[in-house]
């Protein structure tokens, strides 16, 4: 056995094992998103099915999350957006490296299936459907078509039209997502997920265009991330292509509208409509 | 509207869409792999429950083969293997660029649980279970944590255990799993699935053995990847620690182990046997 003095010799698996994975899982503890897909799953399951079904929403939700923060580890890398700062700590890739940025990722993809998968509170019925829906919103369908269409749309200036079309894709998915998941777990009718996932449409609009304007509005110190970022990489921002006012009043309108479609859905759907308020009125 | 009238104006979605992964996606195409991981769910699958499951190992066996092209698009970055060839072309990164092949491996991992999730020729039970297995083999317990492992030990001398260790996550996980697949939809026992496992170490680790032989003993030309690479890179390799002719002994006494855990498996059992001896004794 070739053991050359000069080298470290790690002696075993325990010595080396997914220390450094590990320690990236840590530094993002640290710095715990909004939770506000996990709030929208838990907030429709409730909507459609009554406050029973809370506790059947824990699992499904944490996947999600675990989807959202791995699709943020991966979209602040140097190849894509290139972002040094999230929620006001170092990115994963520069705190740690590139490579562990690349397979905290990827852990987090597959522990998010495994979750659900694993879920015994609910049928297997209801796990193959989650998976299903949270596949598709995060695939190439989906978020990783969007980021794509993002990337390549640096540097070029958008229609209104094609903005929205990216942004369908790259954030309208998951959050649709997460309504139609929280009615899967509340047993929604097919009515019941039609509206939901028209709702996932207009808030998940809403949602970057308030980015948009809370970029514009905000700068790196109260914002935690780098400001104004989108617009100085060249890309099409709501607020570059509609102005500050148009951009406020279109969110406004969706925001109407989302809440007009569950008008009528009762006392149970308070808390979905209070989410969907504060989802647009916020300053963060 | 802006509209700078020196940019290029992407009209709508449809003139975007996805079409670069679409053409990452159809690069890949262009060269597949030899498919060991379905082809041993799918022996695994008839071992155990006879040549009438087999259909039912279609969408399962694809899944495993887009985890497997996931990873090692993933695993040719830059800021990991660095790989420029793969099978003889140029790696996705280099044909098209680190966001594509990064978003690729992302989207890819994200379809193969929607693929098992949709198989609508398999009960949902089983389908979780699929989904939990490849899930926790592809995971921080499985490849991912393997793969960091090793981008953790290069440049250092490991012991043949932590080799062992390390690959058993990196590429034995992942080969175990498509056995445990198989089985699941095989109908397997639990003696069965354990037996399976087994194998699944066996020839997991004479797999990666063979490799690093099989890197020694080519080149550049005739396989297709750049060859002694992992040599070159500071990592170790079962050749580098036990030498050629220990190494392929360990690979043949493996494969003799596992032929021995399924030698009363009867004929229901011919392919997964002939499959584990091609296994060894291939030349690339």
């Amino acid at each position: 056995m070739t053991s050359p003095s000069n080298t470290p010799v790690v002696a075993d698996r325990a010595a080396l094992r997914a220390r450094r994975l590990d320690e990236a899982l840590a530094h993002l503890d640290q710095s715990p998103g909004k939770r506000l897909r996990p709030l929208l799953l838990s907030a429709a399951a409730v909507a459609v099915g009554g406050e029973s079904v809370r506790a059947g929403t824990l699992a499904a939700a944490e996947a999600l999350e675990l989807i959202h923060t791995y699709s943020l580890v991966h979209d602040d890398l140097p190849a894509m957006d290139d972002d040094a700062l999230r929620r006001g700590h170092p990115t994963l890739h520069v705190a740690f490296d590139e490579a562990t940025a690349i397979l905290v990722g990827d852990g987090l993809q597959a522990r998010a299936f495994e979750l659900i998968a694993t879920d015994n509170t609910l049928p297997p019925e209801q796990r193959v459907a989650l998976v299903a829906c949270l596949a598709k919103a995060s695939g190439f369908e989906g978020m990783v078509g969007g980021q794509s269409l993002d990337m390549q749309s640096t540097g070029k200036t958008l229609t209104l039209d094609a903005l929205k079309a990216l942004h369908a894709m790259k954030t309208g998915a998951l959050i649709t997502a997460a309504l139609e998941m929280g009615g899967i777990i509340g047993g929604a009718s097919t009515a019941q997920r039609e509206v939901l996932c028209k709702v996932g449409a207009h808030i998940g609009l809403a949602f970057q265009i308030i980015d948009d304007v809370i970029d514009v509005r905000s700068d790196s110190a109260t914002l935690g991330k780098t400001s104004g970022k989108d617009a100085a990489a060249g890309k099409s921002t709501y607020v570059s292509l509609m102005g500050l006012d148009a951009a406020e009043r279109e969110a406004t309108a969706l925001h109407d509208d989302a809440l007009k479609l569950i008008a009528d859905w009762g006392d149970s759907a308070d808390e979905l409509r209070a989410l969907i308020s504060r989802l647009v009125h916020r300053d963060r």
